[in-house]
């Protein structure tokens, strides 16, 4: 589990006042990113492994508004979804009040660098903490 | 049903050479725009009549991908979720091959200016063929 | 000379109710981009054959707002800037009015794929007009 | 003046493998953002109190590539130009190197919220140390 603070830019705002729908899926990134450094396991170094981590699904609840320069927080956690695939789960409120904004997850296939799924090293599964 | 074509920006690829994956998300509002406008129902004079439609919830399966430049083409099509919700769901493949890129679809809430769930107006229930 | 006409999206506003000023410059991308197509020159088949064009410079001029929806006209135009750079001028007015929205231009190195800079190829400075 | 230091994130990149163009201008933007509220006025408060800075005129000078998940440092710095605008001079470079990424500055109009210029207050002619 990962805790990430951040504030809301101008360039994430649309004219409705609040985020807008895209940028949540560049936020959750971010958790991701942060959760796998944290794990010791930066997914720089994954690339440099020739793994790859595609986005195969995603899915967002929208659950309340954040406006320009509101401080937020993401909790990203990470999970194997059955034996082939990764998964992380993201839930993102404001940090003063705890209200939510937004929440929900991806789905990642492990491949090589041409694309193609292979077996998740035993380091990997490891980390996500299932023991299959 | 609503059919966009459309080419993949250098903005919208990432360095694995594919788009990225929230560009998905902005690719399926170009869709809902240009159907509304299809239907005669523009989306800028829904606004101006006092209403909006926040994205509730949004799905998205990365099928295939597309680069910098291939022209795609996006099928969008519309329909009510439920009494109180608008839905439009996105097919997005490459025009020359007809290979799934992604698809996915977006849930919306129908409110008023200040973000009040309304009940939708009969004009709306009746574009989005639902008849209830 | 090119001329491109396009809308703004809901996911090109800011909170201001304009265009967020980073968009500009994925429109002047866009505009490059047809310009380079309609000279029989795409620029995928630049890359494809080793060039690349990083922007070394960029400058923009917001001149006018442009709202959600309105309907942009972005003439774009190219030439040598010495003998070893490219450059793009773009202008982007409101389509139905002609009021200037803004205006700018990049200036890009001439490349290999390992970013050092060649001598530009006899058909690149011939497209650009300049018969140096 | 002020330092932020970020990462460049995975949608900041594009297949060329380095930052695209216009994210420079949203990392400007949260450089803006944050020495305004070291300065003890935080760019929401102005808002609040009805001024508006929108940019007017921007430059950007590329100076070196950016990989996803560098550490880059930027550094904001902040004037008067003229009696009527105020301009941010933004520089980002490798965190561990010092490297130079790029670096470029943008200039505001001082407005209402209607968009009609206005005497910049004076605390904003002070903060920004010109004691014109």
């Amino acid at each position: 589990m990962h805790t990430l603070t951040f504030r809301v830019r101008y360039s994430d705002t649309d004219q409705m006042g609040t985020y807008y729908n895209a940028r949540a899926l560049e936020w959750f990134e971010a958790g991701r990113n942060e959760l796998l450094r944290d794990l010791g396991r930066p997914y720089r170094e994954w690339e440099a492994e020739g793994l790859r981590l595609p986005v195969y699904e995603a899915h967002i609840r929208f659950l309340g508004t954040a406006e320009y320069d509101d401080e937020l927080r993401m909790i990203t956690t990470l999970s194997m979804s059955g034996r082939a695939r990764l998964r992380f789960d993201n839930r993102i409120e404001q940090a003063a009040s705890g209200q939510p904004v937004c929440e929900g997850w991806t789905e990642h296939a492990i491949t090589d660098t041409t694309g193609r799924p292979i077996r998740p090293p035993a380091w990997l599964v490891e980390l996500a903490g299932t023991g299959d």
